[in-house]
């Protein structure tokens, strides 16, 4: 039966990417994150092993009912990332009396499949946004401001002023209103841009003046000053963004990509950028990552290029483990968790 | 008789500092601007001289009622600003039958003792709060986020994470809450930033969380993650920034300065950085302007120089225009007008 009455196994495990504070051996959790989770309930026993003895084959002590883990990287050798599952070990803790995989990604369209039937897949959209939000118009800013500019002046100490660019009254199209988009277009209306929405159900969302569907995409590709790539990746909208819309936005658009390269048409991009087409952008996801080195993406004048950090934030190991006790309350109350899955979509 | 029935001579002259549009000899108004000036009334009467010819002693064919005059600058030969009116220049423009001076300028203390008894002095402040605070935000926002450090990253096709901080959370305190200092807290507000002001007569104003007296500073600098000056220079902000109040601020704080480089005992200030009590800085002025090429701020790690033009702005020359056309209005038809200077003040 479920929920358990006796006790409810958890097991953290991996590295959420971004994560700022100590971790020895992929053991992240603090004191007081530990005392957050053991105090969801009596019923709770928590196993926080150490990733490498679980990428070398060790098996935590009790099958977990409920599962934290860094799923992006489960499946790529991953060097840059520190500590994380990979597949084999991640597949060991899947068994019977699994509930609950929270991931610590928001993006989980790679990691759905391995999902066997009666687990619900979180993921962790939300806790992402806010840095990223801040990210993004920091980005933005960078560019509209001319700051790398005024920096190579400072460097020479010339007291140059420049032409800078006002934010007030650009518009904004992003691609995707859930938590990271609209965590964007909240900002960038308080900075007074105007903010489209591209979803594919349409309605009133916080932070947008007007959202449309996707039939409205073409069109509001014509006023996007800013374009703002933010939905998950899937069979729509893989290459959604190809030369031909890059073509739509207007002359000086600036491009961000916070949510999966594979969206964009990549060689289109480029020559978007290099025509002077796009002005510029902050790219956060690349086809493929690490971003070659031979990648023309890293000295394009005026391209911002981020190695899929840009939620990076000392506050991203709190809001995982509020996260986390959240959806474990829930699953002892028998109550809707939050930020569930539908692995068919994958997101 | 005031108002006149029969003409209302109204003089532009000198650029706004930081305008971004064309001018021939600091004859700055596009046409829709002298439309929108002329179409204030019938009986306007507008002269738009060159700034070469009003340094070189001609004088406007009608004694004006009304001028619109950039005024940083009147007093010194700043050879980085654009066709400046210098002071003889402006003397010369001071006649009996003058009613209003609007200053292009937000900080006219210099300028306010030449000001006649009878005519009023109004500033521009308002019309630089929404540049200024987008600028303050992005250099807030690059420190946070390491953008500089990012960049040299990029530059060596470094794939490297950083550790990125989120300013939600964070607390700041502004010194003075006139429109830039209230456009600054609004927008760190929105970014999720607890805001304190700080003015001579305490209340609630739109954009900060607190708002206390001049008594409240020394305990309000001590949680304040940011310092953001943004209050006139007066007898009683002079120098007010010393070292004991640098010291009570949490180490690693940010110090933004968009006011008046004379609020900061400046020494004290480049100590602070050197030490690392202060982890950086935004300085968009400075007690002597241009900054002197000997300068240790050129150079000091986190310190990041502007030339006070942190409200560049391609907006800027519509928004005097619209403040000026404004106050002609309320000149005519006798209403309050907006933005008055006390001269005995200064602000």
């Amino acid at each position: 039966m479920f929920p358990p009455t006796d006790e409810l196994n958890v097991v953290v495990a991996g590295v959420p990417y971004g994560y700022q504070g100590d971790f020895s051996d992929g053991r992240w959790l603090t004191e007081q994150h530990i005392a957050q989770i053991e105090g969801v309930g009596p019923i709770v026993r928590l196993e926080h092993p150490s990733v490498h003895d679980l990428n070398n084959g060790y098996l935590v002590e009790r099958k977990p009912h409920a599962v934290l883990v860094e799923t992006s990287g489960i499946l790529k050798d991953w060097e840059s990332l520190p500590a994380i599952l990979f597949e084999p070990a991640f597949r060991a803790l899947l068994n019977p009396e699994l509930r609950l995989v929270q991931s610590a990604s928001a993006g989980v369209q790679q990691i759905a499949p391995l999902i066997p039937e009666g687990v619900t897949l979180c993921n962790a959209s939300g806790v992402h946004a806010p840095a990223i939000a801040e990210t993004v118009i920091g980005s933005i800013l960078v560019h509209a401001k001319l700051l790398y500019r005024r920096r190579e002046e400072q460097r020479a100490r010339r007291w140059t002023q420049l032409p800078a660019r006002e934010l007030a009254g650009a518009t904004m199209c992003v691609l995707g209103t859930g938590h990271i988009g609209s965590a964007i277009a909240r900002l960038a209306q308080a900075l007074g841009i105007r903010t489209i929405g591209v979803r594919r159900n349409p309605g009133v969302t916080p932070g947008f003046d007007v959202v449309v569907g996707a039939s409205g995409l073409d069109d509001a590709l014509t006023r996007a000053d800013y374009l703002v790539i933010a939905c998950p990746l899937t069979p729509e909208t893989e290459g959604l963004i190809d030369a031909d819309r890059l073509a739509r936005l207007p002359k000086g658009a600036y491009l961000v990509n916070v949510a999966r390269g594979a969206i964009v048409d990549e060689a289109a991009m480029i020559e978007a950028f290099r025509s002077g087409r796009l002005s510029g952008g902050f790219l956060d996801c690349h086809v493929r990552e690490p971003l070659p080195d031979d990648s023309p993406l890293w000295d394009i004048p005026g391209v911002d290029i981020s190695p899929h950090d840009s939620h990076a934030s000392n506050l991203l190991g709190d809001r995982q483990v509020e996260l986390f006790c959240r959806n474990l309350k829930n699953l002892i109350n028998g109550e809707p968790l939050i930020n569930v899955v539908d692995t068919t979509r994958g997101y």
